[in-house]
């Protein structure tokens, strides 16, 4: 029994190490560079014990692009409106560091190699945001008209654009600012004057 | 003399039916799925006519990207926050079947494999849509403290994001109504409501 319970802990730190392998791999070779090879050479694991926990780098790329959102949890509590800034604004901050955000950033511009179309983080992130603009609605942050799928759209589109280009500006660093500067273009055509006010944006948001 | 004019056509042809099917290629298969073999292949010609005009695929992915803004023409005469408008959905209508543009659309996310930082996509496109917005605040369009630069930079992140994310649903069909969408959340924040209502858009706009 407690022989089972060791082996079973040994397997779970084994595809953990394979999941951030293969994130550092992704994110400086990206999915077409990246090979099951070299994800298990970086874990230091065979290919056997790779094999065991994955088919091939498609399962790895989408672990990793699935787990994006859970990764994202803005440190103060918020709703509506302001849960939405806080969780784009901590997405930007926390990409710039953090191996797994900078794989998923990364595999999204690959994503049609790996993930049907249904599945794709686009719609992954606009049901997310979605939610929190319906509870924006109900507390009256949003405008009279203004259409929380389409806006849900056009915030991870943006966010997304945003991300591409700051990764070849950049490398991320001017991220937050570009997110900030989303918010501020959009929050007075779909906020109320109100709630427009009262949305903060800048780092002390996303400060631990 | 009359001989040299010919030899200068038979070469514009060339090189034209080279960034055809360099287009083509690259709409299809991407930049690291693209050979110059293919290419030369898909246009007709020899392997030595591609390299008496290109050195490699770099130099016609470059040429591809670069073209992008002269082949978005909006059919109709407008100026300031109108002519924004207009150009990003001629781009959308357009892009749906367009092989040099949804060759830009698809080279955009493996640009800093063939072009240096500052040459970018994105730079290329917001000195484009900033002059026009300088114009619009001249013409009183824009809300006071609207920030022509990062309008700019919103709406290039918000518009490539929009086409990679549709690219991958629709193979682009849906693009003009995430451009169309785009614009309806951001007019009533950044335009005056005088020019929010004056604007148009749908198809008729991009109507020959």
């Amino acid at each position: 029994m407690a022989q089972r319970v060791v082996k079973q802990e040994r397997a779970e730190r084994t595809r953990a190490a394979l999941i951030r392998a293969a994130a550092e791999v992704f994110g400086e070779l990206g999915f077409q560079g990246a090979s099951v090879v070299k994800i298990a050479d970086r874990a230091g694991v065979t290919l056997g014990a790779m094999y065991f926990h994955f088919r091939n780098k498609d399962d790895l790329a989408r672990e990793i692009v699935s787990a994006q959102p859970e990764l994202v949890v803005p440190p103060q509590p918020s709703q509506g409106l302001q849960r939405v800034v806080d969780v784009t604004l901590t997405w930007a901050y926390q990409l710039r560091d953090d191996p797994m955000l900078r794989a998923g950033a990364r595999l999204v511009w690959e994503q049609d190699q790996f993930l049907p179309p249904e599945e794709n983080s686009h719609q992954q992130w606009t049901r997310i945001i979605v939610d929190e603009l319906r509870t924006a609605k109900s507390r009256r942050e949003l405008r009279a008209g203004t259409d929380a799928d389409a806006l849900a759209r056009v915030l991870v589109n943006s966010c997304t654009g945003a991300q591409m280009h700051s990764a070849i500006e950049t490398g991320h660093r001017d991220l937050p600012q570009r997110i900030e500067e989303i918010w501020r273009c959009l929050l007075p055509g779909i906020a109320t004057p109100s709630a427009t006010k009262r949305i903060e944006l800048g780092e002390a948001r996303v400060k631990v």
